[in-house]
């Protein structure tokens, strides 16, 4: 709970003003707990509860990374967001409001809300739709950086993704692709594994140097350093680098 | 110095290996001591010399960073990695080898280099090009991940970069914008500052929320919430953020 001390005009008398609790995404990287930083494990310390995006806290990915970092945060109180990745626009705009209330429910006691989000909160994150809701209701929200899954990626792969005055792209869904990568620099691809098989002619198509990461700091991870070795079933969190084919 | 016991045929017997030092280029995010991830205040404190790009380690901002997280390293072997920003190839080039060669004179002795690097050592780093230098000449080179600096700008602003399916576009330089900021999706614009006017006209023209953050993460960090604020002579670290003109 925060309270705040106000000293009010007649000495000796205190009046004490309660405070609304704040939001912070916190980003804690795409799966190593190493990857964590300074200010993401301080405010896991310091705030009330610990919000993750699923039916329960203990079982989401981003706890189990979070929790091998602060182990404080399995004694905290744990607030599960449900919002299920569904196509239904209405459905999940709903399931975005109700998490947006869960957590008001708490601000409004004053105690402050982590919400652990994967990778950082800014970079397709479901942490961004929830705050905006709440910050439109009047509370205080922050967000707190964390590694994206592309630089991780990257590092893993021992190769940078943009030098000089390369531009890079980042590309969420593979609809967005059209049929060719023509722009100008690099592209990074982001939750290709559905369509593994379309994405890899695309690829095998532009020439470029391709590379690939999948499960990107898990024990299951992988990488792949050319089209032909990356499977039509690679997983959901596949991360492709495709570089123009520059001497390096 | 790092030696590897290796137990030999004849019991009783041990043969001591000499083994070459290992490079890796240390992310340290764009400025705020505590965007230092875990793994990279842990490397600082494990290797034998800390590197840095200019003139005198202790006076780059890297190193005035990284010391607010890691006092360890002012007492550690320091190495100056010389490399203006000069616009002639061949002098870059020989700048790189220089660097290259005095880490690898540690690397062979058998002593680990940390070079320690603004932001994330995969986007835009200096580390890159010394890295595939060293890593060419038959030495082991790792990249440990930082806080980009676009990242902490957009949290600075409270803003996600991308949603939903929306692409970005990271530009590093104003003459690869060409005249109109025509992609589907965001973009980042890095290192504008130079062409300040240029700039603001191109994002007036594009219709798009636009944000800029100077010196992200410092004491003189600034934010401007549209291009009538940005002023023409805006520093070398700007970082805009020119979103497609949705509903947020």
């Amino acid at each position: 709970m925060n309270l705040r001390k106000e000293s009010a005009k007649p000495s000796g008398f205190v009046r004490v003003v309660e405070m609304k609790g704040i939001l912070y995404g916190i980003g804690i990287g795409p799966g190593d707990p190493e990857h964590i930083t300074l200010k993401a494990v301080r405010m896991m310390k310091e705030v009330d509860i610990i919000a993750a995006p699923g039916k329960v806290v203990k079982e989401t990915t981003a706890y189990k990374i979070a929790v091998q970092a602060v182990s404080e945060i399995a004694d905290k109180e744990l607030l599960p967001i449900y919002m299920p990745m569904v196509l239904d626009r209405k459905q999940i705009e709903s399931d975005h409001r109700k998490g947006a209330d869960a957590i008001e429910e708490c601000l409004k006691k004053g105690k402050s809300v982590g919400f652990i989000t994967l990778g950082d909160p800014t970079v397709y994150s479901t942490y961004s739709y929830v705050e905006k809701l709440v910050k439109d209701d009047g509370f205080e929200t922050a967000y707190i950086s964390g590694i994206t899954s592309f630089c991780a990626a990257a590092a893993s792969l021992g190769i940078p993704i943009s030098e000089w005055q390369e531009p890079f792209h980042v590309i969420p869904a593979v609809h967005q692709l059209g049929d060719k990568l023509d722009l100008k620099g690099n592209y990074v691809l982001m939750k290709s594994g559905k369509k593994m098989a379309e994405v890899k002619e695309i690829l095998a198509k532009s020439g470029r140097n391709v590379t690939m990461v999948e499960n990107c700091g898990l024990e299951n991870e992988h990488r792949y350093f050319s089209v032909e070795e990356i499977p039509d079933d690679a997983g959901y969190f596949s991360l492709i680098i495709a570089k123009e084919n520059r001497e390096r």
